[in-house]
């Protein structure tokens, strides 16, 4: 009875343990799991300097920080429509988009009551256009999430430099003061004027009010609270995945030691970190790949500039990035630049559709799938198949479960290994050896409870 | 033969030396003269934080230079009517009218294209307010000149202390030329938009273009050529009296020695010269008197705020104003204070109608009056009268030509000296003893050309 008892308790104890032991993996907020689930969105650059005529050099737009466009009137497109725009990342597969509300200049392209630098100033629409309003019909017009960028660390008509007023003594200060309350007061009004919204980019992240910066945090969580906060130095929902070249490197994991993204403390490769998140890492924090479409063969550009058209990334570098991307476990975020004219050029357009269709077209249609629960996975073929693509997902809402994992075919009876990997997460997309196969297993090698397995299909993709 | 031709000769190069002496007289040009025959003038402030609730501290209105005003949209005039504003100062016989367009904080009074922080951003009036240009209207309708005064040497929104972009390096410089190109689109605006301006005045003057400040004198010149430029270190065609207590000492004289009015080289005591003037000067620029209306018993304030409508100043103060300004050959400008409403307060209102109407009592009517050139010219008058003040006026379109002089009644056949003095310029109003006088004469005991006196009448004012 005393023995009965022992191993009872022993067993009790055992489960316990290991309820305990899944109740603490992190899981992401409904925010995140949603913005995951997104995988491909745009980020809309538009600003003063568009309108310039001007091409910059290399490198060269981060002078929009120090130097104030000379002739904000400029701003005048002329056939400005939001629904080209974003009709155009509808047919690309997209399914959110951000607009740069406010960026480096500090002009805001909405009708602010905090900020006189905004389209209340132009002659364009009599001073009532408001780019933001038009942005977000047209997102749900066309069922795409609509998200905002704010810009915050510079304004170059202010005078802010990497959120500090420039300046010193008592007028340095007081405008400090001044313009930490107009920020907040823009973000107020992002929050509260355009309906829900998907994402919230803080241009190179809000800082923190400790250290004098905008206290932008509250604000969002009171006013959006379904919303990805993206990202200050106490909280980031998602992190930069390292690079600006729309992917980041395998494994990535979506976990993180830090409720926040930025370095700081003790990390030593802060850009690995990064690039592959943490396994053991506490807090929910996926990756986002972020990349300009105008980014290939020398240019890399944010904004739409004269002659940038030759730098539209060719579609199977998309493809690449789209793999190495939403394929590692990241959402991707492709940076588009509306023209002076107020429209999304037609080689971006006509690129963007191919990009759509050649996903579906690899990716659309599983020669077999199957999903399940457990240390091993089944999927069995009609017939022999030759494919070239393994996609796994797990059920992320649970958390990443997956340490390691190894895809075996069956050859003559025995299992033969065709691919073998880390994380999993909410996407991962495996290109294998070209393989005529009929019957495939997934072995969890290593997991931290038991794995969850949404997807498990094989493709015919190029 | 040969002594007349010598005396021919002497007495023709003494004419031409003469006319040559003549010739080197200051005079004033068209817009200074319009201005010191209009006597009389009001500058109304008119800033964000008129509407504030809150009384400044004696002297702290300079905080409005290093301090924002934290809301912009505080400023809702609801009630605004220029019409008031201008018919006040019409009954009280002033004959021009200035207005800030800008002032310390920086914020624009009308629909700016080049300063964003203006009426524009304001939900009054649904962003479409111009009070510049409701101020003009008035002024027109009234027969009232419209001046502008220009605040571009402070600017607590965009960081400007005392012309300079507060802070340092690359981003200092950048954002000087911006916001002197700022300040320079502000003045060509309001010179190109309002129709002809009596008078241009830039707050504390407008420093100069070689020490870094923005180049305004030859905007004002090339769009408002008969417009009074008050003033910069290049060039005034006024200069501030040395107090503002609305008045200047005497004698005073509307000659300079510079070109402008700041200090700078060799003047020892600038103050006096401001106040005085140089009768040896070169150059014509005549004194300004300013006081605000609210100036009395121990405040001093060019703004209305709450609670000072006691500091008015009593009627008997204004007319010994009057006479120690306008009688004292300088232009007085008052400054009116237009309240939250939009109004000039009834007790201002009231305050100018009387004393309008006391300089009409005294002044209106002259017991008797004359002109006339030469040294020495007579009154008479019908009858004996009790007088007990004195006008005379030069034709100071041919400059100020006397520097000392007589005043002397008849009693008895003997003339016997009733009050002297030196500078006439404009207006000399001369109080003297009361006393019954019959003839009187002016005797200019020094002069550096023909004395032209275009008035001397004499009243029975208090």
């Amino acid at each position: 009875m005393r023995n009965l008892l022992t191993a009872y308790i022993y067993l009790l104890s055992t489960v316990l343990i290991a309820q305990d032991h899944a109740a603490e993996i992190p899981i992401p907020n409904p925010a995140q799991l949603a913005w995951q689930q997104a995988e491909l969105g745009a980020v809309f650059h538009y600003d003063l300097h568009v309108f310039d005529g001007e091409k910059y050099q290399q490198n060269g737009n981060s002078g929009n920080r120090t130097n104030p466009v000379m002739d904000y009137q400029q701003f005048y497109p002329e056939n400005l429509d939001t629904d080209q725009w974003i009709k155009a990342i509808k047919d690309a597969g997209f399914t959110f988009a951000i607009l740069t509300a406010t960026h480096e200049t500090g002009f805001a392209l909405y009708q602010s009551d905090v900020n006189p630098y905004c389209m209340k100033a132009l002659k364009w629409k009599d001073g009532k256009g408001d780019i933001v309003r038009d942005f977000v019909n047209s997102c749900r017009k066309y069922g795409i999430k609509p998200g905002i960028y704010i810009g915050i660390r510079w304004n170059s008509f202010f005078g802010v430099y990497d959120f500090k007023v420039n300046g010193s003594g008592e007028f340095q200060k007081n405008r400090q003061a001044y313009y930490n309350q107009m920020a907040e007061g823009m973000v107020t009004e992002l929050c509260t004027r355009y309906g829900e919204l998907f994402e919230i980019w803080f241009d190179g992240g809000a800082s923190h009010p400790d250290l004098g910066a905008p206290d932008v945090l509250p604000i969002v969580k009171k006013y959006q609270p379904n919303c990805l906060f993206y990202h200050n130095n106490q909280l980031a929902e998602a992190r930069w995945g390292g690079s600006e070249s729309g992917t980041v490197p395998y494994p990535c994991w979506a976990t993180f030691p830090n409720p926040y993204s930025h370095s700081g403390d003790t990390q030593k490769d802060h850009l690995q970190l990064l690039k592959h998140g943490d396994p053991n890492g506490k807090y929910w924090m996926p990756a986002m790949s972020d990349a300009p479409l105008r980014g290939y063969n020398g240019r890399h550009e944010w904004f739409w500039e004269p002659g940038d058209e030759d730098h539209i990334f060719p579609l199977d570098h998309l493809m690449e990035m789209y793999r190495k991307s939403v394929g590692h476990n990241s959402t991707l975020i492709v940076g588009l630049t509306p023209d002076p004219r107020g429209l999304l050029p037609e080689p971006d357009v006509q690129r963007l559709k191919e990009w759509g269709q050649e996903i579906k077209k690899q990716f659309g249609n599983p020669v077999s799938e199957v999903s399940g629960t457990g240390k091993e996975i089944k999927l069995k073929l009609d017939k022999p198949t030759l494919i070239n693509h393994i996609i796994l997902q797990e059920d992320i809402a649970r958390g990443e479960r997956v340490r390691e994992y190894i895809i075996e075919s069956q050859v003559d009876g025995k299992w033969k290994e065709i691919g073998r990997g880390e994380s999993i997460g909410h996407k991962r997309i495996q290109k294998i050896e070209p393989s005529t196969v009929s019957r495939l297993r997934l072995r969890i090698t290593e997991a931290i409870a038991e794995p969850i397995i949404k997807d498990f299909s094989v493709y015919q993709g190029l």
